[in-house]
């Protein structure tokens, strides 16, 4: 056994295979390596001698792992999600639909015709505007710089308050009431709660600005639909781009669907095609810290459940 | 006359006027100022007297002032031109374009219904991409940190190859079948001379890939339109998407409106909405260079007639 050797289980992907290497591990059986990445769920999950010290999971959200007993009968070794594996291309999701909505394209793309004036009259710009975003994790943390490259400015907004790098302000989730007025923008990316439910409803809504697009790749909780289908009717904002609704799936015929300025992309921000490559990234930048003895990402704290 | 003294001519915008001010500019009357920002065209154009040292003119392209005498009057003058002002505007409009395409906004558009497997397979990612820009200069130079913060990687073509900032790698024009193999996507930013008619046509578009979006906010002219309806239609290319086009305006019922994968915007990713505020950033920009004895931006040279 040697000190980078590590496990790829039950069945060896090639990306994830070339990621361990390249980050400095060495592929090793079950029984005689230190590390072990899991690509499968709970069921089948194997008994893990006293050689493994690390399990990286492929799945961000773990509870399986803990109902099962995986977690509690290895109290000895470390267990990693995949959590923040997924930030970058849900980031670019986010600023798609943004992006897409202050440019007008979904106006461009019903034209049949060279309408330039009433067109042009249409597109803004991010550059100097205010991006607030609600939920400074990974995919909030992940989007500042990208607003930061097109000149726009982020406010974060967290449950703490504690200042988020690049952002130039961030405020504890009980001031929301105060963004607004700087708010151009918002992208909500926070996790799904009771304290969340409707956290951006008829009088957040109502405090946006007739530009303003709301963008939600969270989950569809914590938009009021019938608000924002109100707001958007009577041009309170001016557009949605929803990843994620409430109902999900949104069923056919909803009014969302023929609402001019609603981009739907139905929970795809994260694709099969594109989470492959970002969890062999992920299992990469772990496995070079496992190597080097540095602390791992996604740690999965046995107590807090996640 | 304080040496900071600027002129704002024919008539006061209060945004120009404001950027004067910020920038540590005066505002002073024309007989009495070092410099002048004139905001009309060439007509109309007043005597200088001998305290004008720096003339501002408000248009990119600035051929009206050598026709009609104004430039050659004034050989002790420092003329500079709006050139520059408008690239911000441009390359957002170009990666909100590229965004649109590679994470298939159009597709998603035209969806009535909770369509997730099947979307999900068309999104795509600039991470880890590689956008060729051709033509590096102010917007394709200010396209390229935008994408780095994105993850994907600039290769720029340039007459001369020179390297340019943050680029991977940077080619002459003469060598631009060298890029193909590497290219995802393509940006045109090049100006339309003579030479860059149908720089991209059949063959290179030939060279690109399927998953590949063409984008052009340069001139119509730089981009076969024949041959690349063909390679829309047989899927050689993913997709375009055209601030300009040939012919322009784009006649009713041409074929590249009924496209599914292109998306048009009538030259308009620098409307005049957004002109005012980038003119403004822009005699900011030279106001403080003038007061503090810098070298301006966007000067014309008298010989080379641009």
């Amino acid at each position: 056994m040697t000190a980078n050797s590590i496990a790829l289980e039950p069945s060896a992907d090639p990306d994830v295979a070339e990621a361990i290497v390249r980050a400095g591990g060495e592929l090793a059986d079950l029984d005689s390596a230190r590390g072990l990445v899991w690509l499968a769920g709970a069921e089948g999950f194997p008994d893990l001698g006293a050689n493994i010290e690390w399990v990286q999971l492929a799945a961000a959200g773990v509870e399986d792992f803990f109902t099962s007993g995986v977690i509690g009968r290895s109290p000895n070794v470390q267990f990693t999600s995949a959590a923040g594996a997924y930030s970058r291309t849900v980031a670019e999701h986010a600023l798609a639909l943004l992006l897409a909505g202050v440019r007008a394209i979904p106006d461009h793309l019903r034209a049949r015709s060279w309408q330039q004036q009433e067109l042009a009259g249409r597109i803004g710009t991010l550059r100097d505007s205010t991006v607030t975003i609600i939920g400074a994790g990974g995919i909030g943390r992940t989007l500042i710089p990208m607003l930061a490259a097109l000149g726009a400015h982020a406010i974060a907004v967290s449950r703490s308050g504690k200042p988020v790098p690049g952002a130039v302000a961030t405020y504890p989730i009980a001031r929301l009431p105060e963004v607004w007025p700087e708010t151009d923008h918002i992208v909500i990316s926070a996790p799904a709660t009771p304290a969340t439910r409707h956290l951006v409803g008829a009088d957040e809504l109502g405090r946006l600005k007739p530009h303003s697009w709301v963008i939600n790749v969270a989950r569809g909780s914590l938009l009021d639909t019938d608000a924002l289908i109100a707001a958007l009717r009577s041009g309170v904002i001016g557009g949605a781009g929803l990843d994620v609704t409430d109902p999900e799936p949104l069923p056919d015929g909803h009014p969302l669907w023929d609402l001019p300025n609603v981009i739907i992309t139905p929970h795809d921000s994260n694709p099969p095609s594109l989470r492959r490559r970002a969890f062999a990234d992920h299992v990469g930048a772990n496995v070079a810290r496992f190597v080097n003895g540095c602390e791992l990402l996604a740690r999965v704290d046995p107590v807090m459940g996640y």
